[in-house]
């Protein structure tokens, strides 16, 4: 089986897929895009891409390109504890310049203030190409923060492991089939509303789930770029649920009575709870 | 005056600083919480830091950055229009790898897909940095996503250019004073509801503003690594427009009838509204 999952390779995506598919074929693809439209096209039998991270939030690129999708849908979700270390050449704590990935800078942002508060960040492509700038310089007040293994393929010593507390990445796998009912699920809806601007339409929305006591994980509202909105929303049931059937087929006749329009309502998958938050 | 922004030099950010602020004394920081905390401890008067941006969505670091602080406001917000331009070292349309920085990948992922679907993607540490790589390379093939400054600086030919539309980054001027009433502003909010996962709790607040007539501009909810949420909601009016102010005193009466804490709604910034997505 080819499975595509968000490249380049030595990152927590490849991590998470080898993991998940030990056996399969894995193939490397940037951006998130090309992974879910391989997935949509056939290329492929599934995709893995990260949907969010605790520190960074969604990853809008996968909304906004699941929305797009026909018949490609979240099958699972798999959260990954996303583990830092700051590497030097030397052990000792004098420390001028810290190199990594930007991403990776802000959520050890925390951790740096308290501890090097005076040192220089430096933003690079990669966290395992921050491990090797540091590794071939001649300065040994450089430091890198990276993943445990970069760290040591690259000679340096670990100064101090897992850097930022909570800092998980929830990956999701898709696939061109729906998942069954487990009893804990949750659902991911994009809701684009027909109307724009009015007042109040998210709270119609949301007044039908909390009468029929569906709990929201979250939302998140996007502009459209055309004066308009897609609301993200993640419920906590199935679709197939009854109290989730009722909300969904209310969501559609509250959207379209202003307007006759389809498609206001899809729904990116349903799948089992991680309870990827809780973990923390 | 001393102002801060996100730097490093050469980014949009700086292009928005120089614009805003030509006379004065800028001071490029990273990451995005040592700006924020600058002007919270008066090192500095001012501080830019990105928003939100049309493909990549919130910067949640400047979001949650932000609710920390005690006294830094959003003063202004302003948006800029990004163009990225493709460059390459000779005129022709033979491409086999794309180098940028991975936000500017993403951004431009409709482009690349239509036109250069076979090339590969290569993630760079900034989008002057591919410039620079692509320019010194002997590898005619290859080709760079950067401003056009930065393109013809490394003398580079600029193959197309504005590569996504409505490519637009809101920045905000941060600052420990609030800004004036206008008759068209919005405020920004971050409500964190002392009970944890209360189906509809979100909805009681919404109808709070739906029947003020209060339009909101965008949520979004974020996980507090407690098991709980903070809300970010982005208002049309001025925290001393009346129907706000009612809204506000209505809010906290209604998060603070299951318990006694203050601090659950926290305003991070009335002020004037730019109509930055209407620009598109």
């Amino acid at each position: 089986m080819k499975i595509a999952y968000l490249g380049p390779k030595n990152t927590f995506t490849e991590k998470i897929a080898k993991e998940l598919f030990p056996k399969e074929e894995l193939v490397p693809l940037i951006p998130i895009r090309s992974v879910i439209m391989t997935v949509e096209n056939d290329e492929v039998e599934m995709g893995i891409v990260p949907l969010e991270n605790f520190y960074n939030g969604y990853v809008i690129q996968t909304l906004d390109s699941l929305t797009k999708c026909k018949k490609t849908k979240i099958f699972a979700e798999k959260p990954l504890k996303i583990i830092h270390c700051l590497g030097k050449i030397d052990e000792t704590r004098k420390i001028t310049k810290i190199f990594s990935k930007d991403q990776a800078l802000e959520q050890c942002e925390e951790y740096i203030f308290k501890n090097f508060p005076d040192s220089e960040l430096v933003s690079t492509a990669s966290t395992s190409e921050a491990a090797k700038i540091v590794s071939t310089s001649s300065d040994k007040t450089l430091a890198a923060i990276s993943q445990e293994s970069a760290l040591k393929e690259n000679s340096l010593k670990v100064i101090d492991k897992d850097l930022c507390p909570n800092n998980i990445t929830r990956f999701i796998i898709l696939k061109k089939e729906e998942s069954k009912k487990t009893g804990d699920d949750k659902t991911i809806l994009a809701i684009h509303p027909p109307i724009k601007d009015r007042p109040g339409v998210l709270a119609d929305c949301l007044n039908i789930f909390g009468s029929l006591h569906i709990n929201l994980e979250s939302i998140y509202s996007r502009p459209d770029g055309k004066g308009g909105y897609t609301f993200y929303i993640e419920l906590n049931g199935h679709k197939e649920d009854e109290n989730v059937k009722i909300a969904l087929k209310s969501l559609n006749i509250s959207l379209n009575q202003y307007k006759k329009s389809d498609g206001a309502i899809k729904i990116l998958g349903s799948f089992s709870n991680s309870h990827w938050k809780d973990e923390n």
